[in-house]
């Protein structure tokens, strides 16, 4: 058996605050809107791949959690993704060639691949798990190829492989710039603000139990693109305002707009997805019902202040951003209104010990807080809460031992 | 005691498929956009409203469902009825003094009057009860004084006491103009098309249980125009060819497209509730599950036809359009998913007789329907099925033994 070359890396989960929702061209995944989001800690979150390249390997293959893709030829989008970083590496081992001599070149362009894939959260969760999936697909090549490209440029490689990809590629506060040219080469993912530029700002993420599974989000959004009669006005005249009022609040740490202008976008996103034809519904009862209790805990604090802000994804799961202060008051609150049907350390991921001697759901309400604003739900209707915050980048896992390969046997 | 003039009426309920949602002159209730409806049958919804006058009752009092209600002074769109109404007999009185002299008029624009109001239905269904109310209010006032105006002319006092109470003045298909001037003067309704003109049109409403009572849609409605960025587009591009294209569909009878557009706006005035800072929800779990089964309906058929419309007001309440042949065969649909907890006579309302010998819900899907699409819901889910026609305007009911007055001892 010849060498083997192999890289293992992470990568995290990304939770938009404006959201990407319809593209322009659907080959090379080019958006109708510019998107920007938060990346979440990989403490938690994350996906990691390892990737290796031999000469010996007689076809690329991919392992997903464990289960090998025999699939892999016809999907357009894990080929774009090896296409245009062979391309890359191609064009980097012709220069290297050039400047060092043939042997000092390892021709890893025209190797096969064996690429193993996991994460480290149920897939079924609904936690955007192809954006973390992708990006970490994109990283471990570069990182493999030893590619010499900025990450904004792997960005718009990642983004082949599942729009919002492009944004897992960097840590902290992410834009994804649509770009305006027909090839998407200025359709891009840059970074905002780093990772620890506001270290106050924590997330929630409540899992909801859903019977049904919804819609795709591929298909929905290109539904809405062809039928919602809504969708251009908001791609035209809402999102550019937004995402300048959106970086502005960031770079100013202001949480009042931040949480306005969330809490905005993700109720127009589901608006444009319930104006398509057939409507499409990611919100359930229990959604809703998260949205009226985190709406009375913001009308109904002394100082009238905006103390969370709730956003959802093409799910009925609820990301709740707030800053450190008002974890332990909302986690309360969560728990007493959406009680676990479970033990809850299960139920509760709290790193951070929040709620040492004390027991969640059973702490008072807020002074002010009308507690008929909703009924108490069926224990398990929100199935896990985790607490989290603002995340780093991909990075690749050192040590060989850290590699899927070997130990899935594949 | 002195003579006492008495007259009562009933008028209709009616169900919008181009929605009002918004009002430019919150006091004389003038609409950002042009709507338009079916008005109903009486047989099954109806307000009916008895109004006496007489120089010996001392002030003008109004039982509301055989209560009371003592604060009439301060209801501004009562006042506004009472004030309009009164104006106009009052000049209809000094031309009469003018042609006839003054021995033959009676003054009953200085009466005060006492009314009493009732719905056959259970305002808590919340199925419009103030439209109907408030044209039957306006109609018989205009009856008891004998108003020598048009229907158009008594929409314009209608509208003042409930927008959509307007539209309840007309049988049939029912316009309301929004205008444009600021006294209100053009913002009317007229009849796009009589009762009879579409015979086979029918519609199921679905009432549906629901925990929580939603916003009012008069807080709701000016929260939308106060935060929606949506709204204003869907005012100024969007209704207006909506509102032709439906007309045109109803004079042609062509269900598809009045299918179609019912649905779409429908689905509209929903996702800018949704747009709305804090969100409006009205529809629920089981409202979705209906455009769900209705959307299934619609896609499985052999002839790839629109079979079923669905539409929903500031409610959970389904209101389904179709025509006659399909009834049967959506009803059996509606009792499977959403099963009766009482008995079939209470569950299902049905004057045509359509299930003699057959029970509902137990009827077979039609072929190519998924019929895993939605869950079986539990009992009681729906509480109730009307299945009703294209109705006439109010009416006068002959008989002075039909008053509600002294019945109820008021």
């Amino acid at each position: 058996m010849g060498t083997v070359y192999e890289k293992t890396a992470t990568s995290p989960v990304n939770i938009a605050v404006i959201k990407y929702w319809g593209k322009r061209d659907t080959n090379l995944i080019l958006p109708t809107n510019s998107s920007l989001s938060v990346t979440l800690s990989q403490d938690h979150l994350h996906s990691k791949t390892t990737i290796r390249a031999s000469p010996d390997f007689e076809k690329t293959r991919l392992w997903l959690n464990g289960v090998e893709d025999t699939d892999i030829e016809k999907n357009k989008r894990l080929q774009n993704c090896f296409r245009e970083t062979r391309r890359l590496r191609k064009e980097y081992e012709e220069k290297l060639c050039k400047d060092k001599g043939a042997d000092n070149v390892i021709p890893l362009s025209e190797y096969n691949l064996h690429i193993c894939s996991e994460n480290n959260f149920p897939t079924a969760a609904g936690l955007a798990s192809s954006a973390s999936g992708f990006a970490c697909l994109a990283y471990t090549l570069s990182q493999l190829y030893e590619l010499p490209i900025s990450t904004t440029e792997l960005s718009k490689i990642a983004r082949q492989g599942s729009g919002s990809a492009c944004r897992s590629l960097f840590g902290g506060f992410v834009a994804w710039e649509m770009g305006s040219k027909d090839d998407g080469s200025d359709s891009q993912a840059v970074q905002v603000a780093p990772q620890d530029h506001w270290p106050e700002l924590e997330a929630l993420i409540c899992v909801v139990s859903d019977a049904k599974k919804g819609t795709s989000s591929t298909e929905g959004m290109q539904n809405t693109v062809n039928t919602s009669t809504l969708l251009q006005h908001r791609i035209e005249h809402i999102v550019p305002l937004r995402m300048k009022s959106m970086i502005k609040a960031i770079h100013e740490r202001d949480y009042q707009k931040f949480a306005e202008i969330t809490m905005q976008d993700s109720n127009q996103f589901h608006a444009v997805c319930l104006d398509t034809s057939p409507p499409i519904f990611y919100l359930n009862d229990v959604s809703r019902a998260i949205i009226r209790m985190i709406t009375e805990y913001n009308s109904s604090n002394p100082e009238r202040k905006l103390k969370a802000a709730y956003t959802f994804d093409a799910g009925p799961n609820a990301v709740i951003y707030t800053t450190s202060e008002n974890i332990p008051g909302i986690i309360n609150l969560i728990a007493k209104y959406f009680p676990s049907n479970e033990n809850t350390s299960e139920y509760f991921s709290d790193p951070f010990q929040l709620f040492v001697g004390k027991t969640i759901g059973e702490q008072p309400l807020p002074l002010g807080f009308n507690d008929q604003i909703i009924p108490v739900f069926p224990k398990g209707s929100v199935k896990q809460i985790l607490h989290t915050k603002v995340g780093e980048g991909p990075k690749v896992v050192a040590g060989e031992y850290d590699g899927l390969l070997n130990k899935q046997g594949c």
